[in-house]
């Protein structure tokens, strides 16, 4: 035990980890290009290679620490993004074959620069609970009224709670509102009220979101 | 006096405050995906149910605090977006029915972190006095400028006043300008000059205003 | 002499004169809602009669301060603003009668708190000047290089060096690039290089800008 | 060669330069506006002589500097625009003809404050890094996967691995998203998971990125 511990934090071993991930972001990556050509299932043979080289790895790991791996959050992190891969993509689940390519995600693990920009940048999400929590109010509230009144207006932005929802998030993101607001307003002259109050508020929320990231960051 | 306002500090009472407050925007937003269906009248009487417990409690806030009821903010709040479903809402005001979802953020005045969010984003206001009062006398200049330039031009964008002042909205927000400069432009081929010095001008304004907020900010 | 400059600094006559400009806002926001109306005429002799008291206000302020009047700046904005309405706005000018309402900028002149918010931007000008000036390059180089490639391709964008130009600042607002880079990209597939690279640089180089606004402001 | 050094190094030597600079960017500007007109010759004979003594500069400093000139990197960038214009631009390398006009960057090298701010942005880079690469990361494993599930439903968005990298670079600068969204959502309606979880991840990357340039210019 003491042993395989040893050789899963030699350096040569974590580069080999590294490499192979690489290699595998590559395969997949030309795969999308080859379909139904003669170097497909080359490449898929190669990727079943790599995947049970992760899968061995995982266990060598397992083995190591015992039930350390499953309190050491970046450890569960790499269980999923490989573990995706081997749940059979069949049927209704076929989706899930274009998310082998997770695992390339892995190279955050391995790679300790990018774990802690990836753990600092998880620490600034809490700082955000509030106003976050806030604009999720601000938004369901919004697309319950915008459904109540709009939906027969323009029902391929707000016919259904869940269109509302979407169509929202995007005004947020600054997208398409014009046409959106304009869409409405041909029925509705007055919902301008409703979008000019909504990207205000919203505006001024998201800012304040994006305020206590910078303190955070400027803190550390 | 006594009993009541101990009754409205404990802590039990103030989460089943909050449950009923969650039950009812549930309800409010499963409403809008039952229009028509039989149980759309089932939730109608759950809603007033929920309705008749918030008037209640106010009734009883108000029996406890007297007058101070109406000196704090939050109460008012409460008021208005509780009293709004009271208001008959039928003929030109069926508007207001969807209004009702506002008594939802009443989350905020009971949940004390948000409340603190809230109060924390509406001290930045003031600090955005200045450069708001300034950011609307642009708007509304170039409004005046742009009807009586563009008003033939492009009649769905500058036909009014008040269109102008939402096309000039939009364009602040930085959406859909270019559709609208080049609308314009077909017949007023020097009308970019109008586009890119207030493109300019506003956005070095919001940028301030920006910035007044997150000075804001980060000194608390 | 004495006596003039000591009534220009009195409360009540400043208080006049920025009533009589937002009186002056309104009438010429409401003639833009009444062209061809029996309103018209009046509104149009109510705003001569304004302009004159502009003009005898200025002409006291120059009897009072006599050659100081032109070393303040702001004293010759507001001679400026007042002045277009006193061109004859006939023929090729006719646009001119539109800039009249510029007049109401006087507000800050006259309003002390807006006079030191635009003060405050001013200063932050000089800061934002080696950056600008390299935006300024950026952009003429890039219309260069986007005529001398796309002209034929994409003339409606890029057909000549100004209307490429003007493209290429609408690219920087983030408007409608997706849009320009599909059309170019129809003829020259590679293009997409020059908008990626365009895009990041000039982001990259606004952003830049932001934070020499921001370390201004900060520093006040 | 200490002779030619110090002529180098003369005020009114460099004044020259940039003098020569900024007429040849005009030129090239006038160029595009010409195109088969009788001064095209005439402007082109002009841009000959003026890369005549951009040549004749590199090569005096060559001859001053010896192998120092390798080490400056701001020399090997007026090497390479000005070098730009010495490879024959015919066939397929016609293009280059319209990067003449990088040549005009060299005003960048000439003056001081330029300089010192392009250096100022430059040294922001490294501390973009860490963030920047987990950016590429998210956006390679995006185009993967979005490949993978969307290239027959939009062929036009994500129809090659190429194009989806260049549809999610035009979905992180926030533009034209939601088109796209709608367009997949067609025919895959639970592709909206895929979209907004998208826009927050790389758009909380950006705002990461943003910081680490904010906090960088601020310790200057
Ligand atoms: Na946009
Ligand atoms: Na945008």
């Amino acid at each position: 035990r003491e042993r395989v511990r040893a050789l899963l934090e030699r350096r040569w071993f974590t580069n080999l980890v590294l490499v192979v991930i690489l290699v595998n972001a590559l395969v997949l990556g030309v795969e999308t290009m080859v379909r139904r050509s003669a170097l497909q299932p080359v490449l898929e043979v190669l990727d079943h290679i790599m995947l049970g080289f992760f899968v061995l790895e995982l266990l060598l790991r397992f083995f190591a620490y015992g039930r350390r791996f499953f309190t050491d959050p970046w450890s569960v992190f790499d269980l999923l993004v490989v573990g995706v891969a081997l749940i059979p993509a069949s049927g209704s689940l076929a989706a899930l074959r274009a998310l082998r390519v997770l695992r390339v995600l892995r190279v955050i693990t391995v790679v300790p620069s990018l774990r802690r920009v990836v753990d600092g940048l998880l620490r600034a999400v809490p700082g955000m609970g509030a106003v976050g929590a806030l604009l999720a109010l601000v938004m369901y509230v919004s697309a319950v009224i915008a459904t109540g009144l709009f939906d027969e207006a323009a029902p391929e932005y707000f016919g259904h709670l869940g269109t509302s929802l979407f169509t929202l998030f995007q005004a947020m993101t600054g997208e398409a509102w014009p046409d959106i607001a304009r869409a409405v307003m041909e029925t509705h002259p007055s919902a301008w009220i409703f979008f000019v109050l909504y990207i205000l508020v919203v505006g001024f929320a998201v800012l304040n979101l994006f305020i206590a990231v910078i303190v955070n960051g400027m803190e550390e």
